[in-house]
């Protein structure tokens, strides 16, 4: 193995910046030369490949985004697309790649990897929907910017009775929401694996103003079946001594100055795929497991659902007052 | 005079608990005695009013919201409930009083100064729309919250061709629109005094895209012609490489952590609120005006509207290229 | 088991709060009495404790320190000091104890748990340093807080030839330092576990120049050999391009906001402990070990040396280019 | 005029990025062209000019420091420098000159006005010791950053008895100090205009502590006399319930990310500065004045002393407990 290339895919997640730092300087210190991918996969069939060396991934570790930039490809999702991607490799000498990204930059990896290209993949994604990864790259600052917001509302909460809803990022995957509001203290958590009827949701809030509960905090993961506006606008209906208010984080949580969490652990994370990739080893997501960067076939990642995690189910329910 | 109150009323803002410890530590300077009424105008209504000890406002200074609370009166845009007001502070014994808010507020003040209660407002709204003073105790900080998000958007999307809509407060006035658009380096900017027809946006995105802009930020004021929501549906049918994303902050901008100026804002305005007070000087409404904290008679201010500022328009407009 | 207590010790780490809400809650809900314990050990040899309801631990989430307090106690070294302990226990009728801090902490409470008292230990404090928990509560906060001063130092680097030195926590262990200097990308991390020649740390400087090196960052853990003052003042005499500045963070990583992570394991954790407690397990510490809040015998964890983590040692020298 | 220059100079501040994205697009909105000086005016005396484009000066926005870079030199201050600096304006074509810096460097542009260069200069250091602007650029962000850990060392003073020295940025002006320590609610506040001797802060302390306060808050200008290290010593001398400890903030305050309050600044000063010279007017500097962008001749700043504000000094000693 003498030269790898690096990919962003999908959406971007704070710590990206980080990886591509990682894999770079563990190859360039084997002695491999580095190419980045520009634009993720739509940029690999282009060909829009360009040599990466140490000094190019000096000063990024605190910027949120990826310098190789992400689009999206739907050409990559035919089999010409994959065909093409592959030519590029061979044209450009690549002897294995690395793809940083979710569930759906995996996936992509997998088809490449089913092609005999080297692939491993680095687990990234602010959604933490991707199995193999108890934490994937950009959840933990995702995570404090929600929380941010939350402590925010909670503050001027306090001056009136006001009830808050927050919509969180979060599409199919509740975890952002679940921990946010765990962490936040919300008193209501919707999700798309835990959805709530309005009609509940108003019950709790009287019974929170019964118990001389002042402000109610709702935290509603984007994916969710009834969403933040509709909760919006049906609370808003209702008579009562709280008047609701709606704060829609959008892509501020993505944009975040990464975390030292997620900057160490896309250090790891992307450390240990490159050197798997160097020893012949591929065909693997590198995750966070039980602490440690550990790898895992693709195949057994790609598309598996992952579920909320049962201790913070628990624990957010214990917490509620 | 032996014995002053204060009060804060309508929407909170970050710096309010400085004005609250500026004043009762300079009332209590002066040998004064303070109390503070709870929940504005309500609370004095119904005489809830306690003391305030310089320990009491110890400690606050960083918090948003404000210690007093604020809540909605209707019954003291009655004759009755002003007159039972002004027997309440007379119960009390209160010879003086502080109102800190916003132009409802400081109409409440003018009333009970009409009746013959000593009275001085502070000028402090986030919204800046209070005539009287040049920027209001919480618009610097509700302004650095709105920037911060601005800034996470723009580090995103530099990843990607991306659209971003961010509705920031301001349901009269577009101060904190043009302010942090201004600040935020934003391509459009929208508010209740300058409005923009959703097929002129369109026209301006297009024209952006066209010399290679690779993303557009539109901020737009909450109480604008065009909603931000409206303007997200409208945009998200267009046809373009660019996709929108929707921001609402909503009242994050309330609960950020009061800034440098304004604690010091507040410390300066609510000093000389009461000094003038203890000076038996009643009737005004202490704003900053060409940097100075400078009394201005309620009946000058109350109501009356403020324009945007000049410069800042004028400057929007010269550094979008 | 009726009652159990709760008391933080040594010095205060961000998420200590959300511990104490945690076990609280966790408590009551299984119909347990909560006490709390002010001051530490101190305030448990004075019978300083005082009932904690649900209430009271609602909204302290978000706050550093703990409400609790924390204290030295001299005489909670001797015999008799613990006996005195043992006696007001029992006075108060307490059934079990949670001691939430770190490695004399802990100690206290295997002293207690020797004189018979059902108690289990929180792994919390920001070193890093108490074996038997990969990370404990505050460190997370600590890194995030000594990182964004290391960030700020590298953006003002960037406009000058500067060479910063950073003084970050730790007396004993360099966690905090090799991690933040790893996550802020620092070309020299200075440990109590690895100390470095001050002529080392200037032929270093010298030949991160020579490669055209702008500006250095080198992070001191408090407790080095060489404190960052000596190298500050040595490097001052130094004849180079570089001019040295000193940055000393000291408490201020005690105080930032507690971050997602912390407040979360903190949760975990005294949940955890708290649990253990009520099912009449005792005697251990709850830390975090690979990945889940897991318990350890007291006697396995107090005293022992904890090691650097062979992967970040790796990894900082690794990404040295 | 046809071309303009611009040059930042001295220690950075946050905030001359917009001041140099402001004066280029109110040139090039004229039809000037526009070079950026690097390096201060060693480079122009090294002839480092380049073009500035208005897509140069896009994204800098949000960044600490200065794109321009700056350094010292010594050659510019004897007259051969001056006059190489004349000469490689002319060779490069430049019309007239904005200088974006504190005391030192509009002393330079004084010198090159004295040649015969048309030149403006625009207020920007964070000492906020240049007279001719009530505030300056940089100074605000500066605060800020200062605030924020003064906020983070009394959340954690708030577990412990504990008393805190911080120092902050100020060589001749305690500006810094004294600004933060009022908003901080700093119990003392020594400065290079005021200083206090060792035996008064250990009176004033044991004072503090005689009136049950749990923790004291001592902000220190580096330019006092009495320096934070040496009253660190001292204090930890003296037998007290108090701890003492040390934090020096050093650069960190110079890399904040600019607020909006100086983004808007310094958009409003480099605007005034840029007009001002198109329209042939020039030797000014441009700072803030009774809240207006201000011109006043550089003769009469430069070297001019600045007084503390007097009503800040008052404030600080009213609001001490």
């Amino acid at each position: 193995m003498k030269r790898i290339a690096l990919l962003t895919s999908g959406g971007d997640a704070p710590g990206m910046n980080s990886a591509i730092r990682s894999a770079t300087r563990i190859a360039i210190d084997h002695g491999i030369d580095v190419y980045g991918v520009r634009r993720g996969y739509a940029g690999l069939i282009e060909g829009d490949l360009h040599p990466l060396t140490s000094r190019d991934v000096g000063g990024i570790l605190e910027r949120a985004g990826t310098v190789l930039e992400s689009a999206r490809s739907n050409e990559f999702k035919t089999h010409a697309g994959v065909d093409k991607a592959v030519r590029n490799l061979e044209k450009f000498g690549i002897d294995g790649l690395i793809v940083i990204g979710g569930n759906g930059s995996q996936a992509g990896a997998l088809s490449l990897w089913a092609k005999g290209v080297p692939v491993n993949g680095v687990a990234s994604t602010i959604d933490n929907d991707l199995a193999g990864s108890d934490m994937t790259i950009g959840v933990d600052t995702a995570l404090n910017v929600a929380l941010e917001s939350i402590d925010r509302l909670r503050a001027t909460a306090s001056s009136h009775h006001r009830m808050f809803i927050v919509e969180v990022m979060g599409r199919d995957c509740g975890y952002l929401a679940l921990a946010a509001g765990l962490a936040g203290g919300a008193e209501i958590i919707i999700t798309p694996e835990h959805s709530m009827p309005t009609e509940e949701v108003v019950r709790r809030i009287h019974s929170a103003a019964e118990r001389n509960k002042r402000h109610a905090m709702i935290v509603v993961a984007e994916g969710s079946k009834n969403t933040a506006q509709e909760l919006h606008e049906a609370l808003c209906k209702e008579k009562d001594s709280f008047e609701p208010r709606l704060t829609i984080l959008g892509h501020v949580q993505r944009g975040g100055t990464p975390s030292a969490f997620d900057r160490l652990l896309a250090t790891r994370l992307a450390a240990r795929a490159t050197q798997l990739l160097l020893e012949d080893n591929s065909g693997f997501l590198v995750g966070l497991l039980d602490g440690c960067a550990t790898p895992t076939p693709l195949e057994e990642v790609v598309g598996k659902h992952k579920p909320l995690p049962a201790e913070l189910l628990f624990l957010a329910d214990a917490m509620k007052l």
